[in-house]
């Protein structure tokens, strides 16, 4: 989509009120009379079939009898007069439109056809819309505010623009920028996304100059692979709330795959590999659009100076916390604040408590000398103060110490602690922002350090092994006879990408079995096999550790007689051997097709550990190593891979390179719904890695 | 302290503000402002060495000039001066003071001398007295308001008292009070505690007939099992923030349980095991003071009723968050509903949407039925609206949903969206709590819920085996040394107490220990002894699974060497040899006697993750088995415990004796300082479990 086709909706000079009248009670004159309150610098039309006046103002009883031409419609009728309207609407050369109207999607058959006609005449005539069902747009720069609520015009013009699925969600979202003293640039309420949905407003806000930070607030994602790409060529942060989680239950896991990733955790991941912060409610956002304005946060020693003692001791613990370390500052210069100290009973550090300075004036002084330093990184200012005495010189002190941040390059979060009122009041004058907790003021820095240190890394295949003629054959095979792939073909299949399996011997009775143990030698592990088998220990299916023959004979008839009572209608094919592997680490990699994004490829603790933890890391397929290594360095048990207290580390190269065989694997097969290997074996750095099992599921 | 002795401190008839002047600058002048602006119920004295006149009073020079008698006497002269002050005051019959001076601890030896004195001076006359350096008291009730900084007199009466080792910091917990409209019964600020302490207050407190909610604020605990004790025997719910958290860094660990009893993580557990809330946060103390007050909340089960569709979702995804379950509500109840929707567009389900209906009588109406429904344990209310058109309906309905909540005993939890200005007057208009999120409404159900749940475990001290005479005659023997107990003495010290062991031999030399491994059978652990080597392993004084003899020998002296490198100085006492016992979940019990709650035992998950995951349990002992029990179900890990995927369960039973048997081992023996039993193995469910090492540190 062009840039100009959406700046006409944004920025239109002649607007058309559709659906308005004298009633007190109509919806569309709270449109009329929004525009009028925010000082809409264009001309406005109101339409509506019984006539009369409003604000002024004629009110035409159709689209064709206003006398202009007419750059945007909104509209906000019946929804079964709303596709003539269109056509009206276009016959006339509108093409933008903002219909506000529900009834759509959500009235079953009749919405159904009412949403074509919609989508009909709009294609007809060029119509691009917003909507429908929902509550409309704004652009504070020009005035242009469409709800059909009445809304607080003393919200600030500022580069906060806000994509909303839900126009309530988006009105609180807007209440909270009024009262943070935030400044707000565009406003869409997306509703249905007949036509334009989120990623295209997306697009346009990207490029959109008046924007610097975008937020959404999503129930559902459109197109989550064009979201990941937008996103990743943004220069503006994005922030996104994706609500809606809760199905993540309702999907039955058939594999540990499918239980680590979730639509809702594929959603985490895909939203950090394109650089999108996550938020999952208004403080965060709120700590996120103050924080993101200010300079970078370029490594982690923060000063803390506040008045009051016990704020100083509340923002050093958020500061360890959230990993921050506190700045050391020189003895010198500590002494020299010292003498300033009125009681001098202070013995300072860092956190500084300059509780017994009086002097205003002072705070900005060693403020000023403190941010400079080349050991600090960043700066919480926690100040307290009593409304009307102290209110002149405390405000002074915060644009001092926003111009201070500005000059230093470096953030100064600004902790202010007074009266309800006086806060409020104070937040709506100064240029930039206060924090009203001391830890909101240490997150919102940690936040601002964890967003400039994400990285968006390239979507690139990365080279080995790829037998794709050896995979199509067992699929083939498989799809032949109505079945995923069995043990043995699964385990074959990951091992034509390059992945290493331990040693395998198939036995279709016990005497082969046996032969099979002695050929790969004492203790053996044993695994049932079977087209219906593949939730294998779930049936009393494996056997570990089987240490002689004796013991293997008992196994095996334990083993298909527990097999035979829990799955009595599954045929099984015979059993396979492995020698028994120990030692290394115990980890699960595996691949899932995800309906949004696509192909999702993890890593995570295996083990009986697997689905207690949950400690796993995920990432959108494809990818390269340099992901892959960020992915294992993210695990929680990553130091056990790393070695420690004399251990050997564990052979993370060969992890990463099993990682990438199944980012290839799901690249050139794409049928793969789901692909485990679990658990894989990781043994000391130079030794390698061992797939121990392997499941695949195919779908379409 | 008789409940006499405090009640004078809040409820005096005349207070002397010692230490006024004429002067703009004085802070004297302030505390009888506030005095004046909160109504105080009782005759007020001014007393500073210039004289003079203030609101209308004379300023006495001495207090001895005052005709009348004082019950509480609020001194604010410097330090040097209080002493003579305190005792002129007692020579007038003053019985308690407010001592709000700074610059007693903090000003070293001279402090040191004065704070001294002042103790003399308050136990020669029977004077109680909060302070010094504090910024006051103040009762609601009465008006009695003795801070130095002028204060907001908007804050409502209520039941909500504050016990804060800041001033900054409980100003700031007041400010936060007067926005979110909750009431304050009594403030301390405790400063440097010389005469009375949190506990002192805390006691009083629990006592205080219009107290119903004690808060406090403490960045140091003076007595850990006082605090305990007390909260207890407390009918009330007692909230804490404990902050300077972050020197549990700098104790340096000497032993898994030292590294996983942080100073932190045992004020934690101690506060648990005592019913108290922790709270980091303030917005975490709204939640509880918002919340407390409420019904309790018995069951799970929430009506989620919503204006916006968006607020739904949100409250939704966080009660999967929080783990509450949805109430499934009546098919034809929800019926019944739809046919009241205007647009009937919305099919409605829990959450219930009730967005297209715009008769605010109907939303009190449908949440009264669903409330008194059964299967309904509670309610959060999602409500939306326009301030001046909907604010008087609005309002009715919310007193009217916390009157169904007090009729049907259920907590409704309702959270409202407008414009900031607006939500500001309904807090201050409302008999009830309001939440300005979806997500803080369901958090404070969900902390409503856990506060509900948490049980207060009786402290005693468990029956079974304990040989104490055994453990005294090893530790005399180590005293005599000057060392710590060896790895087999420590074993047998936890053997004592009934704790089972892996069999183990000890051998001097390297035949020794072939013939030990020959008697024990193969695989077989080595592990060297020393009494400077008890973190053997990092002196690779540790060898596992030894297969034969020759690498029984190889191990020998690759061992020796080893230690030899890396420990030069270290004396080699030998080694020990025990069978390899694998099979069974490896865990970590241990003990650590604590400087300010004396010892706590700990059980957590053992092996490689145990400083990675931190999975803990921890208690102040003594303590009996169903404390146990709620320790090791509160572990992450418990779901392996009880055995999983056709797994046998542990032997829950077994660890449970064994946690009980170090409860009664630093019971008796109190000066063991530290006990590690690492790892333990926990066989299937009867099979018991073995401990396979044991460190212990002896203290004073």
């Amino acid at each position: 989509m062009s840039d100009a086709a959406l700046r006409g909706l944004f920025e239109p000079g002649t607007v058309a009120v559709i659906g308005v009248s004298e009633g007190e009670d109509n919806l569309g004159r709270q449109i009329s009379a929004n525009l009028g309150r925010f000082g809409f610098d264009g001309i406005i039309y109101e339409v509506g079939p019984r006539g009369g006046q409003i604000f002024g103002r004629r009110i035409y009883r159709a689209v064709s009898d206003i006398p202009d031409h007419i750059d945007l419609a909104v509209i906000l009728t019946p929804a079964a007069t709303v596709p003539d309207i269109l056509e009206e609407c276009g016959r006339k050369g509108v093409r933008h439109a903002v219909i506000e109207t529900a009834g759509f999607a959500e009235h079953g058959a009749d919405g159904e056809a009412l949403s074509r006609r919609l989508q009909a005449v709009a294609a007809e005539f060029g119509i691009r819309f917003v909507g429908p069902n929902c509550i409309g747009i704004i652009n504070r720069h020009t005035g242009l505010c469409t709800p059909f609520v009445g809304l607080d015009p003393s919200v600030r013009g500022g580069g906060i623009s806000l994509i909303s699925q839900s126009g309530g969600v988006g009105i609180s979202i807007l209440n909270v920028l009024v009262s943070e003293g935030l400044g707000l640039a565009k406003l869409v309420s997306v509703g249905n996304k007949l036509d334009l949905d989120e990623n295209d407003l997306l697009e346009f806000l990207i490029d959109d100059p008046e924007t610097e930070i975008i937020c959404m607030y999503l129930e559902g994602i459109s197109d989550g692979r064009r979201l990941v790409e937008l996103s990743r060529r943004s220069t503006k942060p994005i922030l996104v709330h994706k609500s809606n989680i809760g199905h993540a239950a309702e999907r039955i896991a058939s594999s540990h795959t499918g239980a680590l990733s979730s639509d809702d955790a594929v959603v985490d991941a895909a939203l950090h590999q394109a650089g999108i912060a996550r938020f999952r409610d208004t403080e965060t956002l709120v700590h996120y659009l103050k924080a993101l304005p200010m300079p970078p946060l370029v490594g982690n020693r923060l000063a803390v100076l506040s008045r009051s003692g016990g704020h100083a001791v509340i923002a050093a613990d958020e500061c360890e916390l959230t990993g921050f370390e506190l700045a050391e500052l020189p003895r010198a210069f500590l002494d020299e604040v010292e003498q300033r100290l009125r009681a001098r009973v202070i013995r300072l550090t860092n956190p500084m408590d300059l509780g017994d300075l009086f002097d205003l004036d002072a705070y900005g002084e060693i403020a000023a000398r403190t941010l400079a330093m080349d050991g600090v990184d960043g700066m919480v200012f926690l100040h307290t103060y009593v409304a009307e005495r102290e209110t002149p010189a405390s405000l002074a002190l915060f644009e001092r110490l926003h111009a201070l941040s500005r000059e230093c390059n470096k953030p100064v979060a600004i902790h202010v602690a007074t009266e309800f009122e006086e806060l409020g009041r104070a937040r709506r004058s100064l240029s930039g922002p206060i924090f009203s907790e001391p830890s909101d003021a240490v997150r919102a820095l940690a936040l601002l350090r964890d967003f400039g240190q994400q990285r968006v890394f390239p979507a690139n295949r990365p080279d080995g092994p790829a037998d794709v003629a050896t995979v199509r054959a067992v699929f083939e095979r498989c799809r032949r006879e109505g079945r995923d792939p069995l043990l043995q073909e699964a385990m074959a299949v990951a091992a034509a990408y390059g992945i290493p399996f331990a040693p395998a011997r198939i036995a279709q009775d016990e005497a082969a079995a046996v032969a099979a143990a002695r050929d790969l030698g004492y203790p053996v592990a044993m695994k049932v096999i079977g087209a219906e088998l593949s939730h294998k220990s779930d049936f009393g299916g494996v056997q570990l550790n089987l240490r002689s023959e004796a013991g293997l004979r008992r196994a095996w008839s334990d083993m298909m007689s527990a097999v035979a009572r829990r799955a009595p209608s599954a045929r099984i094919e015979g059993a396979m051997l492995q020698p028994m592997i120990l030692g290394g680490r115990e980890l699960i990699v595996g691949a899932r097709r995800d309906d949004n994004f696509g192909h999702v490829v993890l890593v995570g603790a295996g083990g009986i550990f697997v689905e207690i933890l949950r400690d796993v890391a995920m990432r959108l397929a494809p990818f390269d190593a340099e992901t892959a290594r960020d992915m294992i360095g993210s695990l929680r048990i990553h130091p056990v891979l790393e070695g420690r207290r004399g251990q050997a580390p564990a052979d993370q190269d060969a992890l990463v390179a099993t990682i990438l065989a199944l980012v290839r694997l799901v690249d050139d097969v794409p049928e793969i719904a789901e692909i485990d290997l679990n658990p894989i074996r990781v043994m000391d750095a130079g030794q390698g890695c061992v797939a121990l099992d392997a499941r695949i599921r195919l779908g379409d």
